[in-house]
This record gives structure tokens, C-alpha cells and sequence, in this order.
């Protein structure tokens, strides 16, 4: 059986990265130093799937139109991908970096997707399905003209299929995708949205296998059926908090892959490990592979039920 | 005679527009309000020219790629262009127009010009020469790969040519293009740079037929070999005073055709009525026709040499 994992993207980016020495509303800065890359929450997952020694291929959504910088970011990237070209253009997000107030973020939404996007996103999984997955990771938010039932749609395929998937999607995304046998992965905000913090349990009561909520540098909670464990970190980090969300996933899904029964204080740790080894790297995609392997060991789990 | 005015823009822009609520250095802004346009001070002294009721033709570097956003935004602002394609990509500039902090400016430099850029766009100027213009702009900056001395060289086959030529350009090319035969048009910084208040007249003293000095909302100086000019705007205006000094130019081109001596106080009187008509519209390239015919005579013109 394979051990790749699939990550899904359906709101791509090409993230730009302008550096420059200091922003102030009102006025006006050259940008000397322009950056870009392929970018979207599930490129991140893929991108650290490799680093942690696992294979990945990125589906996902792009322009219809030619050249396409995100797919030759993906190959810039070392990337393995299955693209459905179903978009205008692909939204780019500018972080403008500078030395003094840290990095502003401006994200565009993205393009609305066109009428054959569905089908496309949907016949691209079942196509590498039957070809073999270890699990399958949908990341990120769902652009205008596509339903926000289509990552639920994306996970009772993986489920039809027998391989593990996780959603970290928000929003009525997440709703949609509550009872369809993802493994759900909110953060706080998106957790306040559902009804707070026993919104886990009702997500389990509805048929999620799992759900693993993120608190930055609070760590996080796995709550399952069979129980609940809360982890914090060894360590408080600071640095580039964008990304650290898609590291972890990256981690738990290398904990689905090929097992019948997951470890969950294991996999909390190492989500824990994992997105704290991201923050201190300044690209989104990157962990400090040595600082996670440090605290792998050093992340506190204790069982809450 | 054609009086055709025939713009130069040796680094187009992709000048792309987010409107949020407010900018905070350090925080994410999502951007659910993303519009661009073809961009460049050449376009819009282009677009200017027409709404005073010239004719305008783009001349312009742009990407060697395609589909090619900058062609098509000329295309869709329905400015007539003759383009040579010798730029790996169109830079872009992004306004971040909040309701509350005004309008945060970023541009990116540009990328480097390939080894055709120079003899393509000499090459297009001269075929556009042959075929007739009652004057050239000259604007903005000179992307890297190219020499500064490009713009002087452009200057100088207009004056082969006998046409008037402004240029609006600023440092290493604008010190190149002072003995080259072209009314010039620094702005403060520009002309600090230089020497200071006297560097008008050094510049005619060292070939420059005029030079006329814009100075924002005090307005602006003419210095010729005949005499000087000093002219203030009826009405001090604010808004967005970016495209101001490209509106200008557009009416001081307009002045410059067809004659064969220029009515220097009603020509500077055009360029501080034009300039401050530009910054009461929020998109460079747009003037308040009203406005302008309304303070075309208000400006009040002093000779002061």
C-alpha cells in the first residue's frame, strides 16, 4: 500500500513576498526585493510532507491560461501535481515584510471558479485514488462559484475509498464537512464560529473520527471517540505564525497514513512539534526539521477523558 | 501635420488596486476588492491626452509573455499602443486604498529589460516618427538592463525628427537627458537633486529648450532662454495626487504641437490647471474636465524673469 499523501487546494495563490525596510499607511515604498512562489494552504501541507520524509502531490485548481505561474511554481517548488485548470487567474497574496512591524498580509480572495471546476477537482482525486493514497488533506478555502459543500463532497470520496482524509477547511465549508468522516482540523477562531469549546465533541458526535483543534503557541486538543488529550508546546516560539496551521496538518496526516488504529497522543505531539518547527522558519512550507525532532519528545500530552 | 501625441514607457505597470477597510502594519487584510489596470506615467499621460482631446498613441516595453496582462489593459482602456515585447514580466504597483489611512503605495521596481529592449523600442519610436507625431512624452523610469542614456537617445531621434519632446524622467537619466534638446520636467525631489533652485536655468543654459518644474500643490515654474514663469493653482486641492504630474505633462504636450512657438504662460497655466484636475479623480490617468476648464484661467501666471 502507498504511503502518499494527497494534498487538495482549491483556492490557489501565488504568494509574493515584497521585502522592504518599513510600511506606513498613507505613504508610498519601491520594493527593490520581489519574491514569488506557488502558494494555498495545501501546497504548504505538500511541501512539508516531504520534509518529513513522506510523498506528496498537490491537486488542485489553477488558470485556465498560459503560462501559468502556479504551475511552474509547483515546478520551481519540486512539486509533484495534478492540476485542473478551472480558473480566471490565480489570486496572489502579498506579504510585505520589513524590518521593523513585522509582515503585513494582504490575501485576495480569488477568482470564481469556473462551471467545469467541480467535476474536474472531483474526477482528479478519484483518478489518483484508485492509483493509491496513504491519506488526503483538504486545505483552505473554497472560491466563488464552487459550493461550499464541495471539500465534504472531496471526503466522502476518500472515505468511499477507505483512506483517511483531514479537512482544514472553515466556515460553511466546515459545517458542510462535520459528519461527512474527515478528520476535522479548526483552529480557535474557526472553532468560536461552530459553538465553542464543546464543538469538538459535538463534531465526534457527528460522525467525525477526529478533530484536531490548533491554539498557536497554546498547543492543541485531539478529541476522539474514545477520548481527549491536550498538548502544549516544550517551548514558546515566535516568528512567521503563516503556515503553521498547514505544517501540522502535514504531521498528522503522515500519522494516518497506513495505520488501522492512530496513536492520537503521538500525533498530537508531533502536531504540535511540527507547527512549532514551522514558525521559526520565514517561508510558509518549511519547518526547522531539527528544532521539531527536538521537541518531539518535550511536547507535554496529557489525556483530558 | 498630425498632432498626434506619442507617449514612451520604458516600465509599464500592472497597477492593481485593493480596496480594504483599514492597513495595519503587522496584521492579515483580506482583500475582497481587487481591480487592475494597464499602468505606467506613459499611459497616463496617454489616457490625459485623450480626455483633453488629443490623440494618443502608447509606446511602451511589455512582457514577452503571453497571454499579456498590460496588452490587454491597454486594449480594454481603449488606448491605441505599439508595444515591444523585451521584459521577462510587467511590474506591478499596488495601491492599498483604506477608508482611513489614505492610500499606501507599493512598486515593485520592475524586471530587467532583455537585449532587444533597446534598438526594439528606438526602432518603434522612429517608424512611429516617420509616420507622424505633433509631440513625444517621455516618462518614468528606466527598468534595469537598459542604459540610462535611453531616454536622451529617444530624445534625440525626435529632435532628428523635429518633433517636440518631453521628458519626465527622473536621476541618472534625467542628468543624461539635459543637453539632449527635451523640455524637461523635474518635480522637487528631482530637481534637488540636481543643484537646487538654480538647476532650471543651468539646464537651458545646457540645451534643455525649457524646463517646467512642478511643486505639487504650489505649483509650477516654466524656464526657457527667453524668460521664466511662476504660476499657482486658483484653488489648493486635495486627493490623489498620484498621475498628477503625468496630467500635466499630457497638457503641456498638448501646447507643444504644432506650433512653432509655444505661449509659455498659457501652457503653464495648462499644466497647474490639468495637474490639479488629475488629483481630484482616484485613478491616475482621469482628469475632472470641469474642474480643469473652470481653473484654466483662475491660475495666476507671473513672469519673474
Amino acid at each position: 500500500m502507498t504511503s502518499r499523501i494527497l494534498t487538495v487546494t482549491l483556492n490557489p495563490a501565488i504568494d509574493v513576498t515584497y521585502r522592504v525596510d518599513t510600511l506606513r499607511p498613507g505613504e508610498t515604498v519601491r520594493v527593490p526585493d520581489v519574491r514569488s512562489r506557488a502558494g494555498g494552504k495545501g501546497v504548504n501541507v505538500a511541501a512539508v510532507v516531504r520534509e518529513l520524509g513522506g510523498e506528496s502531490l498537490v491537486l488542485a485548481l489553477t488558470t485556465t491560461r498560459t503560462p501559468d505561474e502556479f504551475r511552474d511554481g509547483l515546478d520551481g517548488l519540486g512539486l509533484a501535481h495534478r492540476l485542473v485548470p478551472a480558473l480566471p487567474a490565480v489570486r496572489r497574496t502579498v506579504a510585505v515584510v520589513t524590518r521593523t512591524d513585522g509582515t503585513t498580509m494582504l490575501q485576495e480572495n480569488g477568482f470564481p471558479a469556473g462551471e467545469t471546476a467541480e467535476t474536474g477537482i472531483l474526477g482528479a482525486l478519484r483518478a489518483e485514488l484508485a492509483t493509491g493514497a496513504g491519506a488526503v488533506v483538504i486545505s483552505g478555502s473554497v472560491p466563488e462559484g464552487l459550493g461550499a459543500d464541495v471539500p465534504a463532497k472531496l471526503v466522502r470520496l476518500c472515505v468511499r475509498h477507505g483512506v483517511p482524509v483531514i479537512a482544514d477547511v472553515s466556515g460553511a465549508a466546515l459545517r458542510e464537512a462535520a459528519g461527512s468522516g474527515a478528520v476535522l482540523m479548526p483552529n480557535e477562531d474557526e472553532l468560536a464560529e461552530l459553538a465553542g469549546p464543546d464543538a469538538c465533541r459535538d463534531l465526534v458526535a457527528a460522525g467525525a473520527p477526529a478533530v484536531v483543534a490548533t491554539f498557536g503557541a497554546e498547543g492543541a486538543i485531539a478529541v476522539t471517540a474514545e477520548g481527549a488529550w491536550r498538548a502544549r508546546p516544550a517551548e514558546v516560539v515566535t516568528g512567521n505564525s503563516a503556515g503553521a496551521g498547514d505544517a501540522g496538518a502535514a504531521a498528522l496526516a503522515m500519522h494516518l497514513t497506513g495505520v488501522s488504529e492512530v496513536d492520537w497522543p503521538a500525533a498530537l505531539a508531533d502536531v504540535v512539534a511540527t507547527s512549532a518547527a514551522a514558525v521559526l522558519r520565514p517561508v510558509a512550507g518549511e519547518i526547522d526539521a531539527a528544532a521539531r525532532n527536538r521537541w518531539i519528545d518535550a511536547v507535554k500530552v496529557e489525556r483530558t477523558r
